[in-house]
């Protein structure tokens, strides 16, 4: 790993105590800080008045201890003067409620005043910065997103109608695109369009453009800042600090292509140990060839949690070395005495003693360092599979009145859970990027797609890779809206089938007494399904949503057994050049079968299970290492089909031993 | 079925389409299109500027294939220039919030702005539509009511003081009326006054008359309607599509008084299968003597919900025409491809193919077709039990601070299912009707009553009939406030009791580690009752509430055995004339025991269960057809006594024999 | 009980109503009325105009009877005049919306306007009150607090700037005892500082400081009323009515130290016995060496819940008399027949009848009648625990970002439980109070103190006494932020440790399929205990919280056995002068092992339990009188090891024997 660090706050804790904190973090191993992303109130006090001198000392200092510093722009923390003095910079909430000082990240990101002040205060910062040999970057403001909401301001819904224009041209295109014509939604002025982002009361291709504006305009807002930076400070490193596997407000690899590197806030213990691999598949896939960042992940507890067992802090960051991760940064040096965060552990305690956390660190970063020259060399990790995940898609279903039973990224993890439980290593990529050098391309729930998408998957499969589409697939148009004619859009050749439509499998009535027959029960029906894998035949269940399947030019491997589409064809499969389309037209099948069917397309495909091992126990390979990292409490043992060494944890007769939560680095011989 | 019909909307799929539409209509059986009630925006696409050919042209092609038309007037869905050039036309919510375009239902029905556009366009309306031999019926609005919430602009605010002064002549009568005298609440200026309604916060006598205010504006806006198009295109007729088995928010005895046919959009998934009956029996019964239309219901999903099975939509059907409907319109020709229900499935497709649905709507629509001659000359089914449904009541229960045990409409449901369960034909009238011709006629909760029906039912017990009172009855006075003096309100003589008050059965503290007594740990407690029925002991135990009994001349069925009240009645009996009066002092007892209760009320009003079925088959009788329908997804058999002919379905030995979801419709011979 | 009473409403009734309700009064024992707290639109129906005729007539005819009366000041409903012609004495809530005339307690205490109105009706009541020698006692407004919401007007702001201008000095120094570093949150003008109290958007300490302000600001309002009657009604006792067992809004150890009288609200029936007794433990130590008073409870059913048993009635109030009270009022004489609590079970019915309340009432208070020339005269009963309640800390822990796992106030009835379970006479008391005459002083959480705290708590236990503290202690500044070097503030020396922070032990993920690693499922983990108690070994599991204990200069009971604390101290105590400090680093431990600890602990504090029965049976004593009450639905016998001679019940062999809600007086021999 080339970079350990730590968020550090020398306007919080005074620059005398730098020295201090300076010698602790070398001792531990620390070789980068994180500095400055909420202190504008301490760098401008009052308007156009700068106070740096802290700032200058405190890098100072850090650089004589060997420590480098990813700057930050403080713009994510306006200061009291800011909001008080121009309200206009202040996000307004959509009951139109303007919000108030005294939380973050409240500033309407399109306001012109606001980026003014960002303006002033980041070309600041860059002169004084680049005096600094060891301010080797920059991060743009801190967790760009909606988490106090979105504005919704006068000037938002002008930049919202001047986006409009731009995008449809006429107000007579905008309201044949979103198909205004039911609710007598139709639009004769260009003053009557104002944001929508309620799926029950809003037309689903308003809040779809909704979101797509919003995404905008925050990537916009980022590349204001970014653009200052390259132009002040030439040279530097240029990026910002991601969130979530998926984060579901802003294209992420529209944001990133301009940026220098991927870096994700991954707090292992948030989410499953699958969901952790999927972040970090999604950042190492949205700069295809770079390694990727962490910005902030956490070495104690969130607020009033349990923090994670104590090995546990090795365990991910050696899965995050895995799976190409090149930094690793610890959020926060020490925990704040103040404020809404008082409670998130810092590595320090409230006293700025070094104790339990401390010492985690300092063990995990030092065995990093002695083995830095060897590791940092290694090339990224390859994978055969991939994931195609589509903001489009995922706010397409955001967009609609009922809440989907399709469910779209549960869906994209749930795929991606199979893959980790086998040990297979997946790009979860952008519909855009290039695929064509995977074995397997997976689509999940593909509502909408554009033909040149169709044409590119095409050209892979008829060159060798096999398709596999699950759930609903082209039966949407860019607006969120149906097709007047079957689906799949521009797939038909390919899968060699027609999509009528679909059946949603939630019941209406879910409560006992409401049901209206006393068969159907439950507030979810199943439908079976029935069919052969590999000459067995196989029965199970499939819920939640099912597909209406005309077959055109394909085989049938399942069928529905009941209801209305009994005897259509479930699970389809077609032959196209030396490649395969397989389509499954329901979601959420009996686990077992879903299992059994997966199991045979890897087979087809070509992907190969190397690795089995009890979920949660990884294995990942790069160049010539194998590392396996054991999530799970309790000893384990993997066995490794080709001969290694081991670097790190014990290699016995053929099998990584693994202690709770351990690392094994196997090199091979 | 006189009328088969669906909703249409060629605004928005293009005159080019309609004829193709109305050819599988005409194949489908259709014979009725409900069109416009959305079409604003395409009607009047600026103010003042109607462009009405696109729906004269429609109208005329489904004229060729022997299509009638129930024309919609628009105002459900004011267009975009209308809410933006007229503000004051848009609801303002009780938190002082203006409602925006982009949803539908957003208009003040008080708004003299919106009424001078409605009747505008209504005009123009009528006078295109009446050169249409096939436009024979006027639809008003669309689902009248607080779909979005009532409105409380300033305006609303001055009609409700002008409807106050109007009802109680001065503030004095009113503060009186109100029972202002606790908490300060005395008014001493007009302008004081609004609304409220509120259950917690406001006083219960103002909650009473705010909902009795809104339903009267709504009903005042609907026959302003009424009124134009009568005028302007006399001989159709005019109605309005009601909702609900009860509808809660409009008085629609009132509503549907000068209208020309009682309606109902309904789906008969939403609820349970008696509910649904228990809609119809109200529908039939809003207009005695008129048969009832369904202008809504489903063919497919609501939304992102199962369809029915396959075989369902016959099956409702039939009871639709058993119960005295003779509409059947389906909601829609075809799913929209866009807007907020774009889920919800038309009989056609997105494709506009017709598939499964199209094929069942045929099906059935061609077999009621078949028999139409006749079917449709059979009379109206007749019952001999009715419940009195009072909105006042209704919205007594609705006005009051705490959630009421007494629970008004589920209990009204709950009657009604025991009289479903036992295949008794049910009307559920309001107090203000004739309810002489009834063998037994039943009172849930009445809580408020006044003389004049006090004096009707005394009359018609003294007749003969049974009159069978359950819960809380005669306590208040018309404004929600309690009796200065013990109940049952001019009604002590019918009945022979007293009713001094009474005991609500929930426990105060539901949690179990937040009791006060070990032994009382649940969210509710039950009282032991004890008495007989027909000689035979029996004892149960009541829930919810219970009644505060003296008995002053009648016989004591059953006494409560523990508790404050111990040993005193808690069902009573009285001979009156020719009939009976019982009373039954509390709500939810024991299953069995309330099941024994009525059954022997039955017997006692020579009422006779005819058919014995499981629950949710049903069996109706008009005229010299018996129609049986089972809604279960399993065969059953059913004992018809008499000796009937199938005209559709099995008769044998006998017995009706059912498949899943069959239809047997005798012919006494 | 020297006083019984009931709250009386002849604004309500009429004057001519109230000869009838005197005399009924009088021959339920009731000595006491409480009058006029809602009755202002009824006294001053314009402004300036006063009508007190029916007021003076209704005191006159009470004093015929005997009745004393409680008058009260009528602010907790102004009149609607008040609020439509001085909209500033309106509360504005959080979202800037001005509230409404229609329900109660609407008012902003802060309002300079609203003042000047109480003022006036004040002195005029005071002046026409004077004259009655039976209007002994007034209370101030109804039941002070937020009831609904705290006001947010400009008003209330600048109030607030000018409250922290008092305390701080300057905003620099506010800055600093805020620790707004972070998140640049410091001010840099007055205007930018307003009202907090959102625990997940605002600071911690900007949260307690708004609501210190808040407690202040209604002290403030009431102790201004107060000195009014004071001026006006020299002689007369002053008081208000508080609420619950802790109300967590008003710091009442202030609020009622200049006051006469410590008064609760309480309705035995919304909490558990437990808590009601800790209520009663409250109000008897708010003003030590006084008795308490009742000034509300139920004789029936709260709104639609179901009424006590009919024996509870005198259960409770004997529970009552036995923990110090002298003064039982019931709300409320009889039930309204209008409003918001119409359902509010009174005395009388509706109707104005007495029946089964009635009863009781009478029964109970002529018992107490009968006896009251020994009871009045018993002094108080007297406790060797006490539990220290901080409204700091409360206060502290509500303003924290996330639901604090450590929950302080259940921690507070948990503890109390413990006590009142094994019939331990517990005082309650503020930290400023004198505790150096118990035995045993418990600290519950105490994580933020004083200096002058600590000494005093040393002193006592040097002088012999034993503290038990359990849970975060002294871990904050009073600002709510955490000290800059270990725990506990100043009491290192008396425990003998260091407390370098903690671990929460929710769990981040509480859901089945979120959770990363297979083994912590749970919402919550646990960690083991072990260690002995009086010779013997014993183990269990700490839950929600442990501490970070360094040992210093003590015994370690009990250590941790598992995750990052491995090894390191869980209970630890320390014999300092003659007495011990013993401290518990964990919350919520198994029941069985806390239970242990807790009596050892009480065995070594030479607290003696000396009546062993089922949980809610009491005993309690007040000189040399024994009362013993069956709080349970079934039979129960007390052992009472001293020989005694029963007033009321039974005793035999040594025993007294209570049939379910019975009640033994017994007097020492």
């Amino acid at each position: 790993m080339k970079y350990l660090g730590c968020a550090y706050y020398p306007e919080y804790w005074g620059v005398d105590r730098v020295e201090t904190d300076a010698k602790l973090m070398k001792e531990a191993g620390i070789n980068f800080a994180r500095i400055g992303e909420f202190a504008w109130s301490r760098m401008e006090p009052q308007e156009g008045v700068f106070t740096l001198d802290w700032l200058n000392k405190s890098i100072e200092i850090l650089n004589r201890y060997g420590i480098k510093v990813l700057m930050c722009t403080p713009s994510a923390t306006p200061p009291a003067w800011l909001a008080s003095a121009y309200p206009d910079t202040v996000i307004v909430k959509a009951d139109g409620k303007r919000l108030e000082h005294g939380n973050r990240k409240h500033f309407c990101s399109t306001s012109d005043t606001y980026r003014r002040h960002c303006r002033r205060i980041i070309e600041v910062l860059c002169r004084e910065m680049k005096k600094h040999e060891n301010v080797i970057a920059w991060q743009i403001d801190n967790e760009l997103g909606p988490e106090v909401g979105w504005c919704y301001c006068e000037n938002c819904q002008s930049r919202f109608r001047a986006w409009l224009l731009e995008k449809y041209g006429s107000l007579e295109t905008l309201n044949r695109a979103w198909g205004t014509g039911f609710w007598s939604m139709d639009y004769s002025d260009w003053r009557q369009v104002r944001l929508g982002s309620d799926p029950f009361h809003h037309y689903s291709s308003r809040n779809l453009d909704s979101k797509r504006f919003f995404s905008d305009m925050m990537i916009d807002y980022g590349m204001f800042q970014a653009n200052i930076i390259r132009e002040n400070h030439p040279g530097s490193i240029v990026t910002t600090n991601g969130m979530g596997p998926i984060y579901p407000h802003i294209n992420y690899y529209q944001l990133f292509k301009d940026l220098d590197v991927a870096c994700d806030d991954l707090y292992f213990d948030i989410g499953t140990m699958d969901a952790d691999v999927a972040a970090m598949n999604v950042f190492r896939s949205i700069k295809p060839g770079k390694k990727f960042w962490i910005t902030e992940t956490g070495s104690g507890a969130l607020d009033h949690n349990k923090p994670p067992h104590k090995k546990q802090f090795r365990a991910w960051a050696w899965s995050a070395w895995a799976h190409g991760s090149e930094a690793h940064f610890i959020f926060r040096w020490r925990t704040c005495l103040s404020g809404q965060e008082q409670e998130l552990q810092g590595i320090l305690e409230h006293s700025g003693l070094p104790r339990h956390r401390y010492q985690a660190v300092k063990e995990c970063f030092n065995e990093f360092n002695d083995l830095a020259y060897e590791l940092d060399r290694v090339s990224l990790p390859k994978a055969e599979v991939a994931i195609i995940q589509d903001y489009d898609v995922l706010w397409a279903y955001d967009s609609v009145r009922v809440g989907p039973a399709v469910n779209y990224l549960p869906l994209v993890y749930q795929i991606h859970k199979k893959l980790y439980a086998r040990n297979i290593l997946t790009d979860i990529i952008d519909p855009g990027q290039d695929f064509r050098k995977y074995k397997l391309i997976i689509l999940p729930s593909m509502v909408m797609l554009d033909k040149e998408f169709a044409d590119r998957l095409r050209n892979a499969v008829y060159a060798g890779a096999t398709v596999f589409s699950i759930g609903q697939m082209g039966m949407r148009d860019k607006n969120n809206n149906y097709l007047p004619y079957p689906g799949p859009f521009e797939l038909t050749d390919l899968f060699g089938i027609k999509i009528h439509g679909g059946m949603y499998l939630d019941s209406q009535v879910g409560v006992e007494e409401a049901i209206w027959t006393p068969e159907h029960r439950h507030g979810s029906v199943t439908v079976a399904v029935k069919g052969s894998v590999a000459g067995e035949t196989l029965t199970g269940m499939a819920s939640k949503w099912i597909a209406d399947i005309e077959a055109i030019d394909c085989e049938s491997l399942f069928t529905f057994q009941d209801e209305a589409y009994q005897y259509q064809p479930a699970v389809t499969e077609k032959r196209y050049g030396k490649g395969k389309a397989i389509y499954q037209g329901f979601l959420n099948g009996t686990v077992e079968l879903e299992e059994r069917i997966f199991d045979d397309i890897l087979a087809q495909s070509n992907v190969q299970v190397k690795y089995q091992t009890p979920l949660h126990v990884e294995v990942v390979e790069r160049d010539n290492f194998i590392c396996v990292v054991n999530h799970l409490d309790r000893a384990v043992e993997v066995n490794i089909p080709s001969p290694v060494k081991a670097v790190l944890g014990t290699y016995e007769d053929g099998k990584c031993i693994l202690e709770p939560y351990g690392v094994g680095l196997l090199r091979c011989i």
